[in-house]
């Protein structure tokens, strides 16, 4: 999505047109397929779109699509957002009572943290539920441009907040999570709503030194497309049946992603079997004019249109192609049966949410405000808080024991923070619960001061009322950290370090000599290090985003009402990580000038490694399962026939978990592999899969079951094939590991996946003039020193 | 000063102690020396600063002062600002009537490009009056932290636009210029205001790729710095008597600045002889911290307090010294005889604005609100914006021929700008005269449509009311560029480029195939190739921040009421150029990772080179003074016996400009060196003086005088000594040039300016744990790719 809400005041002029219905009973349409309710989508989508003229097409290929009034379909707008909770530019909340609020959880990147699947999948339903009671009241859409699930390659993005972690796998099992959530179980005759995976594909740069994300050519090998780039968007596409997708603003490898038929058809479509007609794709706001310009891919508008429709960019984000497309078609550049595709894919889209039948037979249309922020959904934005909180450092002071005596110290700019609670891309939420209210709710004296804002600046003169409250104060929490002023669509992180300012106020404090616990706030990771080695300072805990009741899930961790489980979901690299790698280095592996990326080929030493967490107890793991010494490729293949053999089982691994102190706990159970297959460099270790366990009381245990595949044994190759080979194969449970498991694989390869190759002779017409003017976006090799 | 605005609530808390005087008719001080107008100043503050307290004078160090009630001395904010007219956040507007606005001025960057130093000592005149009407009236204090005279090194910089440009000579000449009018003469018993020379030194970079301003170390070579970075500098310190310096965020090899004896008091005080004890130095806000952390050159905050007093800090903006010092006297690690210097510096200051003395006396405390914002100020305003607007291209459709029928298109960003005008660092304007405003004063129909605002984003949708406009206009001005959303303090640019949406809007109006014109604001230059290289675009100005009256200027000179006689104060490089060297790199000369800097040394082909600029008519220039053809250096120097050798005159050249047209303009005339001479590389030419001409009519000469001194004729050797070499000198006039005469020096080379050396062995301390912490900062050798 573009930086969307600057332009708040201009969209929401049209809001007033959102979510009519067509009229199937009087209107115009009333005896045409479209509204035979016995006929299929495909078959109604057509038969209205055959009633459209050339013109009438044109206009509906624009997000806000304006209908055919003599036709009786109403407009309709296509972007709404959900990322975590109903948002956007076109979701009309009102000024009080009902329909002013709604539920507004974690921002995905602590909700990752959780690495909890149910979890996801009961907040998408609440997000789906509260959206399908606001669409009721034409308050807002049927399909949620989220999410994005694009991994968080590097710890600068922008938008990184937005996603679950870096982690290929996490991604793909959360995503399927969420999309069950927000669609409903796929068989119903209606979908909840409908989900959009974006931003597809390779999109993880706002702007890195001039690399605007509007002109960026994403240079990516396919081993790496497929191992890193892109399995989110399989799992959305070939596994969960999302139904939209978005292109992005970036090329890829030389093609802007909207223009891309090897991208949005050979891989998509045709290799991920993503051929529902009721499956479209959006552009991002505006992708289609970046065709044009900055990418040049386009020599000019009308061809760039027309490019990004036939590639298969079906609704697009703007008016570039409605503004565009009859010049086009005058030209000839494009057939009618390209855009007849988009518009039947748009509507098969919105019959299977029921938009053409009557409200009567559809749970979803009784929805009212009654559904929206209930009770439920309140404890579940919570819990979502609270699962994800991570703990990465504790000399025992946590839980703190606070009596009616005890001082509590409050500072830092998070300590009474409001939106930051909510990250980006947030609605009204129901309430906002910062950290100080919660303090407060808890009986004890509280000394609060503010900290200073602005995160790039060094000024401690506004800080000065933390020296007497810190005077006052028996104990000291500080939350800060970064916010959305460093890290934000539009604008990445160019510094990885606490601002020398808050380490400046944190040591001062710290050398007071009083028990002190530092809350690290936002969503990519800081450098913690200072606070890591500071003796002084007693605890440090990750609190990412956390929603409406973020405060609370802080305080009641701190003071051991609930006890932290979540995990790292990304890598803490040490602070000079950014300068060792440009932004525009796509390459996941190690090499001269690039550390690796991720914890699966970072080659330096983490801060903290992705899953860290600590616990207010111990935890044992043992294996219970039985497995192999070895495996034969040959029997593995032969029982293996689906259409997709990766997803063959291969084993179902017993954990159990074994809580060895005395505080009732959750434990996440990480499943890796590590070992010696396939082709080098191999990977330190690779998630393959989880799974949360809750409450175990001390002394007692509890069993996961970690689900592999052969798709969880096998390595991409640098065609992008997936391939199980011969090898040793070790599955660690937890960093650490606190268990492990050898084995081997014995015999031939065996391809899993084979991979298509995308074709030769891509190039971009250029744009006359502009040659070499564009310069930033070419890729990290013309990227100075 | 740090991103100031962001504090303003914070800071306003304090605004109602400002510019109360103290009582010397019936307080306690009336019979102390300080009240005795017969004493020196120097004596004077003495004899106060001996009536404090330690714990007073400690109070006395922050910015904010709180006075010493016991004796009658009232709190003072040191912290006021004048860019281009009263602004800052202790600059307190009324809401209406008298008070609530004053004259505003076209950012430096615009004023620098008229060429005119009378224009700027006229202008800082107004400022300072206006100031002292405000001072009058208990809303601004004496002294004002301006101006801004760092050389505009890299086009990156946010704060370029403060700056009047690139060259060292013009940035000289120009302050000269600038504190004649701000401070009054000099001989003067009461100073009209004290002018504040920042940031001194080497400060040009606020944040590039993670290399903030508050922890960049500037690797500058001796030569680069005598030759480049200190020339503005030494104007300020050594030959106009400015009141006080900034000491700034950054390092300079390897000290910060605000914490280096070097810079403070061997160069400052020593070598340039600002050694009046009413003169001070105050660090930027709050860079004394900034010694600690994230410079750590100091190894706490005591030590990094103590080490800024010591080295010559006087006045520190902020709280750190007020916080700190205690402890560091305490510790023993400062004698109160350095911070009695400095506040016998800061009270001597205020003397000389004779706070101290009745005001009866003295002219400057008889100003009210009728000395603002006057009709000849007002104009003034307008005659600085008009003289500084550069003509980079032109068909021969400006000016243009408007009758009562003509439509005129008026799109663009800056098409209705109101607080664009002003750049930065504005207060409250007389008025805000947009583009469109002045256009609508011509009685012609007027197409007007916004643009689509945000420098970042591609989105066109929000341009559809262009299209009908430019349907129905005539002729099509388009008024965009760059603003401070893009380049502003905390902020350097990234890109070069117009934007895609800009260049794609522009391209759609240039196609419609009517006269059209380009005005290109901002303060950075953009690459405006593609409208240069347009053949259906007419004309191209740049308007950079033009002020209040900034819209009436451009419609005046697009219209021939005025005619274009500015120059480009900057190169306009092509937009491959920021990723050809990194921001961080201090060197001038070109070498394999720098293309060189400024029009003395890059070797690429600029876009529009400095000095770039042309008229409405055209004209030829004579060179009428006999020089000769060769010169003894030891008969120049033995005719040069003042304290400063670089300073004796060579030789006063007339130039004879005749205007071979018929338009009434007039012209900039600028003198060049060049030749071969002194330490290789030779810069390609040298600006050396320059004069403008005013209102030349068609057919008639002006002459111009240029006065060059031993000092235009020398060269800076490595080590810093400025020297004249043997050799063959071109002086040339104009770019071209239009007219040249060559000379020769002959005999032995002779020293000019013997350079202090940096002491050797100056390390900082570090801070236990942070070591490697602060990676973005230590030099451009550090930064990745």
């Amino acid at each position: 999505m573009s930086a969307s809400y600057r332009y708040l005041p201009a969209l929401l002029w049209a809001s007033g047109a959102l979510a009519l219905f067509p009229d199937c009973v009087n209107g115009p349409l009333k005896n045409e397929t479209i509204c035979d309710t016995s006929a299929s989508p495909l078959d109604r989508a057509r038969s209205l779109v055959a009633l459209y003229t050339l013109e009438e097409k044109i206009n509906a290929t624009g997000s806000t699509a304006p209908g055919v009034p003599r036709l009786g379909v109403p407009p309709y707008e296509w972007w709404s957002e959900g990322l975590h909770g109903i948002a956007g530019p076109f979701t009309n909340f009102s000024d009080e009572g009902d329909y002013s609020y709604s539920t507004s959880f974690p921002q995905p990147i602590l909700m990752g943290a959780a690495f909890d699947d149910q979890l996801i999948t009961d907040v998408a339903t609440v997000i789906a539920t509260e959206a399908r009671a606001f669409n009721n009241a034409n308050r807002t859409g049927l399909d949620f441009w989220t999410p994005n699930i694009n991994p968080f390659r590097d710890p600068r993005w922008g938008r990184g907040q937005e996603t679950p972690g870096e982690d290929p796998y996490h991604l793909s099992s959360y995503v399927h999570a969420l999309i069950n959530g927000l669609q409903g179980n796929s068989l119903d005759p209606y979908k909840r709503v409908v989900a959009t995976c974006k931003h597809f594909a390779g999109y993880d740069i706002e702007n890195w030194n001039g690399n605007f994300r509007y002109q960026f050519d994403a240079q990516v090998s396919q081993q790496d497309l497929v191992e890193y780039y892109l399995p989110p968007f399989q799992s959305c596409a070939r596994d969960s049946n999302v139904g939209a997708f978005m292109c992005s603003y970036n090329a890829v490898n030389g093609v802007p992603t909207c223009a891309d038929p090897y991208l949005l058809q050979t891989i998509l479509r045709e290799h991920w079997g993503w051929t529902n007609e009721e499956q479209w794709v959006t552009s991002d706001c505006d992708a289609v004019q970046n065709v044009f310009l900055p990418h040049q891919w386009s020599p000019n508008r009308e061809q760039a249109a027309a490019d990004s429709l036939i590639a298969g960019t079906d609704v697009n984000c703007g008016t570039y192609m409605p503004d565009h497309l009859p010049a086009a078609f005058a030209q000839g550049l494009v057939n009618e049966s390209i855009i007849d595709q988009a518009l039947i894919r748009q509507y098969s889209s919105l019959v299977r949410l029921g938009w053409f039948d009557p409200p009567e037979n559809q749970p979803y249309r009784q929805l009212d405000f009654s559904a929206v922020a209930t009770n439920a959904s309140q404890a579940l934005a919570y819990k979502a808080a609270v699962e994800g909180i991570v703990l990465l450092k504790n000399d025992g002071v946590l839980p703190l024991s606070l009596d009616s005596s005890t001082s509590l110290g409050l500072f830092g700019d998070w300590a009474n923070a409001t939106e930051n609670l909510l990250g980006n891309y947030y609605g009204v939420p129901t309430y906002l619960h910062s950290p100080l209210w919660a303090a407060q709710q808890l009986n004890i004296a509280i000394q609060y001061a503010q900290g200073p804002g602005g995160q790039g600046d060094p000024t401690t003169g506004s800080w000065l009322s933390i020296w007497p409250a810190a005077d006052a104060s028996d104990v000291i929490v500080y939350v800060g950290g970064v916010d959305n002023s460093v890290e934000e669509e539009g604008n990445d992180r160019v510094s990885l370090t606490w601002t020398g300012a808050q380490l400046d106020v944190i040591g001062q404090l710290a050398g007071l000599g009083k028990p002190m616990v530092v809350v690290q706030m936002g969503g990519g990771q800081i450098d913690s290090s200072p606070i890591v080695n500071n003796p002084n300072i007693s605890a440090l805990l990750w609190g990412g985003y956390p929603g409406q009741d973020g405060g609370v899930a802080i305080m009641d961790i701190l003071t051991g009402k609930a006890a932290p489980a979540g995990r790292l979901p990304t890598t803490q690299y040490p602070a000079s990580y950014i300068n060792e790698v440009p932004m525009t280095d796509m390459s996941l592996r190690p090499s001269a000038n690039n550390p690796g990326r991720t914890y699966k080929w970072y080659n330096g030493t983490a801060i903290f490694e992705f899953g860290s967490g600590l616990h207010y107890t111990n935890f044992s793991a043992s294996i219970t399962s039985k497995l192999q010494q070895s495996y034969a490729i040959s029997d593995l293949m032969q029982s293996c026939n689906t259409t997709y053999l990766d997803r063959c089982p291969f084993a179902s691994v017993q954990v159990e978990v074994t809580n060895d102190g005395k505080t009732t706990s959750d434990y996440v159970t990480l499943g890796f592999l590590a070992g010696s297959f396939g082709p080098q460099p191999y990977p330190k270790k690779s998630l393959v899969s989880y799974q949360r366990l809750f409450a175990i009381k001390g002394g007692s245990s509890k069993t996961a079951t970690l689900n592999l595949t052969l798709g969880s044994l096998s390595r991409v190759d640098e065609k992008g094939n997936k391939v199980l080979h011969p090898g040793d194969y070790s599955l660690l449970i937890d960093n650490g590991p606190l268990v492990s498991v050898n084995l081997t694989l014995t015999g031939s390869e065996a391809m899993l996946d084979k991979w298509p190759q995308p074709p030769a002779n891509r190039t971009r017409k250029g744009v006359s003039g502009f040659s070499d003017y564009f310069v930033g976006g070419y890729g990290s090799d013309q990227v100075p020193m």
